[in-house]
C-alpha cells in the first residue's frame, strides 16, 4: 500500500511498476533514508532504477523483484553512487537472526528516536507462522495508506499466501491503525507498508490460520502505528480518541481526524489543559452533522461535558491530573447512530516546532 | 455571515433568531470579550438574552433589535450580571467621533495585540457615502463564513440599501477575504460578520454606487483580514499564496488551504527556511488532481520549481534571504486550467504554542 498523496516520490513510482511486473515478487529491499528521491523528475526515476539494478546483481535476480524506499529531504537529487557503492557491505551483513532484522529496523530511521518493531508467532497445527513487523516514522505523520506521512512499515511472515489474499488482508489491517494515527497530520509523498510472505511455514492461508494471522497482523500493525505516534516529533502525550455513536464509522473517523489535527486541542494537550471546548469546536469543523446538546465527552474517563453544558460532575483539577499520564483516553459519544473510530494521536509541542523549523531540515 | 461550525454559541443562536424576528433591523449591539457563552446550554441562552433586555431597555428599542456577541473561552457560563452591570457605563460613553469607533473596537479585542479598523469613503454625486470596519481576532482562525475562527467583523456604513443586497455585496466581499485566511486553521463556534447600514447619506444603493460601494467593502474586508493573519498569535512572517492554473476556483483553494495549514510548510517558514518539498507533499495531499510534472513554484518571485524537478535557476541562499522578510509571496502555478486562488497565511512558531498552551487559555 503506498501513499495517496498526489505528489509521489520516484520510488513509489518505480516499485509499483515492479510488482506489476513480477505479479507482486519482491526479492529483495532497498531503503535509504536522509534522501526522499521526490520531486527528483526522470534523474531521480534512473537513479533509483539504477541502484536496484545494483542490488540485483548482487542477489542473482531480476532487476524488478527489488523493492526501493526512500525517505528524507524532498527535491535534492537522489546520490546513486553512494547507494550502490554500499550495496556489497549491506549483503555482507545479512543474516535471519532476531539482531538482523533489528539492525535492519534501525538502518531506516530517521527523525526517529527509537526502534519500532513488532513480532507475533501462530502455532497452526505442529507448524509454527511467524510475522515480523518494523516501521520508520515520526514527523509528516498522517497517513492515507491509501495511507500516510513517510512512514515506511515492512511486514515479513512465513505464512503461505497468494499476493491478492495478502492484499486484503493488509488493507484492512492498515486502515485500522496505520490509517487511524496522525502527529501532525501532513501526508508524505513516499508512504509505503508492505507485506512480504515467503511461505517457508508451509502453512496454508486457509481454514482456521485466516483469522489467527489476521488477528496478528492487526495486532503487530496497531503495535507499529502507536509506536509511530509514542515517538512522534516533541510527543509528551499520547492521546487516543474514541468517537462513537456517529450515523456511520466514516464520520466518526472525520471527527477524529479534525481533533486529531487542531492545533489549538494538541497545544491544550500540551500542557494538561482540560480545555474541552476546542473538543468541541473541532469537532464541529469536520463536516459532520450532529446535535451538540446529545454529545457525551469524557477525558480519562471523566466526565466532561453532557446534555450541551459542562457536565455537573465536571471536576477541572481532576482531569487537568489525568491529563497529565503520558497516555490516556478522550471519549465523545455523538449520540446518532452506531458509528465508531478509535484515532491515536498527540500533542503539539515547543520540540515540534524546534524539529521542523530546523533551517534546512 | 455566520459560523459554518456544527457547535455555535448561545449569541449566535440568539443573534439568527433577532435578525429574522426584525427583518435585520439592529439598533445596538452588545460584545463581550472572555467568554464565548457556548456550550453553556439554555441557561447561556437566558443569559444572553437577559444582557440583551438590559441593553434594550437603556436604549429603548424593542429588545431583539440588540445584536450580541461574544468571544472567549468556551463551557464557563455567562456572568450575564456583570454585562448588564456594565451597559449604563457603556452607554454612556458612546459617541459618534472615530476615536469612540476606535474605542469599541479596542474592546473587542481577546489575544489580538493590535486595533484592527479600516475605513473608506465614496463621493457618489454630491454625497459621501462612508464605510467604517473594525474586527478582532489572531488565534482559531480558520473561518468559513458561512466563515472562521472567533472572528468578529463588524462594518458600518450609511449607504442606503436593503439586507438583501447587504447581504449579497457582503457574502462576495467575505468570500474573497475572511473565507481565504488561516492561522491555525481552527474554525470558531462564534465567528461572525455583521454589515450595518444606516442609510443616513442618502445615497441608494443604485446605479454608479453599486459597483463603487462593492469595491470599497471588498477593500475594507482585504484590510481587515490581512491585518488578523498579521496579528495573528505568534506571527512572524505573512505569507500570501497564489495558487493558478488549476481546474477550477474550489481546486484552487482547497491546495491554498492544505498549504496554509500544513505544520510543516507553517514551521519552515518560521525560519524561512526554502523546504519547498513540502508545499509539494501538501498540495498532493488536498484530495486535488494535478501532474507534479506541470507544477511550477516561486517564493518571493525566484524560481523553485518547474518541470518536476529543482528549477535550474534555483538559489537556495537568496530564497532563504527573500524569506527573511515579514511579508512575501508563494506562487504555484498547477498547469492545468484557469482556477485561481488567493490565500493570506502565516508560520507556525514557538509564541502560538506557547500562547496556547497556556493552562487555561
Amino acid at each position: 500500500m503506498f501513499t495517496s498523496n498526489q505528489v509521489v516520490a520516484a520510488p513509489i513510482i518505480v516499485g509499483r511498476r515492479h510488482l506489476i511486473a513480477t505479479s507482486n515478487r519482491v526479492t529483495a529491499l532497498l531503503v535509504n533514508a536522509g534522501n526522499a528521491n521526490c520531486a527528483t523528475g526522470q534523474p531521480g526515476i534512473d537513479a533509483c532504477k539504477q541502484s536496484c539494478v545494483a542490488v540485483a546483481e548482487q542477489f542473482h535476480c531480476v532487476f524488478d523483484e527489488v523493492f526501493p524506499s526512500s525517505t528524507g529531504i524532498i527535491g535534492v537529487p537522489l546520490p546513486a553512487e553512494k547507494l550502490i557503492a554500499a550495496v556489497p557491505a549491506a549483503k555482507a551483513a545479512l543474516g535471519d537472526s532476531e539482531q538482523h532484522a533489528d539492525a535492519f529496523a534501525t538502518a531506516i530511521l530517521t527523525t526517529d528516536t527509537k526502534l519500532k518493531v513488532a513480532r507475533a508467532s501462530l502455532e497452526i497445527g505442529d507448524r509454527t507462522v511467524s510475522l515480523f513487523g518494523c516501521c520508520k516514522g515520526a514527523g509528516m505523520i498522517g497517513p492515507q495508506v491509501v495511507p500516510h506521512a513517510t512512514m515506511l512499515v515492512y511486514l515479513f511472515t512465513d505464512l503461505a499466501a497468494c499476493p491478492e489474499h495478502l492484499q486484503a488482508m493488509l488493507a484492512k489491517a492498515v486502515d485500522a491503525s496505520f490509517n487511524c494515527i496522525s502527529v501532525d497530520g501532513d501526508m508524505s509523498t513516499n508512504d509505503t507498508v508492505l507485506l512480504l510472505a515467503s511461505g517457508k511455514s508451509e502453512v496454508p492461508a486457509e481454514g482456521e490460520s485466516v483469522p489467527a494471522f489476521e488477528a496478528a497482523l492487526q495486532e503487530v500493525c496497531d503495535s507499529l502505528a502507536h509506536q509511530i505516534v509514542d515517538d512522534g516529533e516533541g510527543v509528551t502525550h499520547v492521546i487516543t480518541l474514541k468517537i462513537t455513536g456517529a450515523e456511520g464509522d466514516s464520520d466518526a473517523r472525520d471527527i477524529a481526524r479534525s481533533i486529531a489535527n487542531s492545533p489549538l486541542c494538541k497545544t491544550a494537550w500540551s500542557s494538561a489543559d482540560p480545555n474541552w471546548g476546542r473538543l468541541l469546536a473541532a469537532a464541529g469543523k469536520a463536516g459532520v452533522k450532529f446535535d451538540p446538546a446529545r454529545v457525551t465527552i469524557t477525558i480519562g474517563g471523566l466526565p466532561v461535558f453532557a446534555h450541551g453544558v459542562r457536565d455537573v460532575a465536571y471536576d477541572e483539577g481532576a482531569t487537568h491530573a489525568a491529563m497529565q499520564a503520558r497516555e490516556y483516553t478522550i471519549a465523545m459519544d455523538l449520540g446518532r447512530g452506531h458509528g465508531q473510530a478509535r484515532f491515536v494521536t498527540c500533542d503539539l509541542t515547543h520540540e515540534y516546532v524546534s524539529i521542523n523549523a530546523d533551517y534546512s531540515s
